[in-house]
């Protein structure tokens, strides 16, 4: 038996090129949809993510979430993630490429603190609550993304509503099958720039997906 | 309009109590199927992490699988991972607790390694074919967790066929559009124990799900 992987060393293609030739596969076999010409490649990403078309029914975009987006990354706005998959998985060359002031730093998740575990035990409520609000200053005007746990959600909308709290971006997708479906209906009856997936489904790699996408759309 | 989280902090849940209530609620929701009781926490966990029954019908083990797990697991078996998001979801928490000599520098990715860099862009071929073949002397008995380049899991095949490669498990759970699908039916030809992932669909969260479901079977 040969390994099909020969084909590939006799006729190289590199990741960039792998990539152009999966979005062609799915722009080919994309079934009809809404989207705007803005909005297709956020979502086309979250398909290469996943390999999953029925995605596309559940995408919502409030009106503003792009140009929030454009305008947040290009200042550089600090992002908050509530896993630190999302941390690891966001790359740090493609927000550099939106805006130079980005690093390291700018992207916060505190949900493996000792402060936010102690808390949780104190109160028996899980970890992600006292990780956001312990983030609620960098969440002013800053991008939340959000792909792992709807209490993160939850608590998010509460400061929003209580606090007054303004993020500039929330990407909303988080997973499951408790308090996920509410946590984003919560979020689309807002007033704040949104994306997220209806339903019980989401996930770390789809909101890193969104930040990808967005990035694209807003380098200069 | 009062925020939704008021009724879980007037009724407070644990992160653990959120996640026995999601259990509960897939085991009572999964449509019938065949796997054994030991395969069912692993399968369950999947569904867990992506909020997917449609999963159920492209789980596939080899059948030394789980017995292959949990010596690898309790031997403290190295384990090289195809992303950095992979690297940052696994629980080293989790797998202390079955074998208390894991440490930070037990799981490897070479992905963002320069050396790799260099070689894929001197060839113009993916940078994840030479983090595998860097990774090679640790996947001997290793454990490879892989749900992101099918490149990673062609070249882990062809290491296997042609040089007598034999890691412990392959957690083979790439996503995507190119040489996906082929490059699981090309591991499952294998006489290596596996759990993959029919078809285009996987990801990090999936991987990382199943070693964890996987430490659970292997708690001493």
């Amino acid at each position: 038996m040969k390994p099909l992987i020969h084909d590939l060393l006799a006729n190289p293609l590199s990741g960039e090129q792998i990539e152009a030739r999966s979005m062609a596969t799915i722009d080919r076999e994309a079934p009809p949809h809404n989207f705007s010409p803005e909005q297709w490649p956020i979502v086309r990403r979250m398909v290469h993510t996943t390999a999953d078309f029925s995605l596309l029914e559940q995408v919502r975009f409030s009106p503003d979430a792009i140009d929030a987006a454009r305008s947040a990354l290009r200042g550089g706005a600090p992002i908050y993630a509530d896993s630190n998959m999302i941390r690891a998985g966001l790359s740090m060359a493609r927000l550099q490429r939106v805006c130079p002031d980005y690093r390291a730093e700018s992207i916060l998740c505190h949900v493996a603190d000792a402060d936010v575990a102690n808390q949780a035990r104190q109160t028996s409520l899980p970890r992600s609550l006292f990780a956001v609000r312990k983030a609620a200053d960098k969440l002013q005007g800053g991008i939340a993304v959000f792909g792992n746990a709807p209490v993160a959600l939850l608590e998010l909308n509460r400061l929003i509503v209580e606090t007054g709290l303004r993020p500039a971006l929330i990407i909303g997708m988080p997973v499951g099958f408790v308090h996920v479906v509410e946590s984003k209906q919560e979020l689309m009856d807002l007033d704040v720039p949104y994306i997220t997936l209806e339903g019980r489904r989401g996930g770390s790699p789809l909101a890193v997906s969104v930040v990808h996408a967005l990035c694209e759309l807003a380098m200069p």
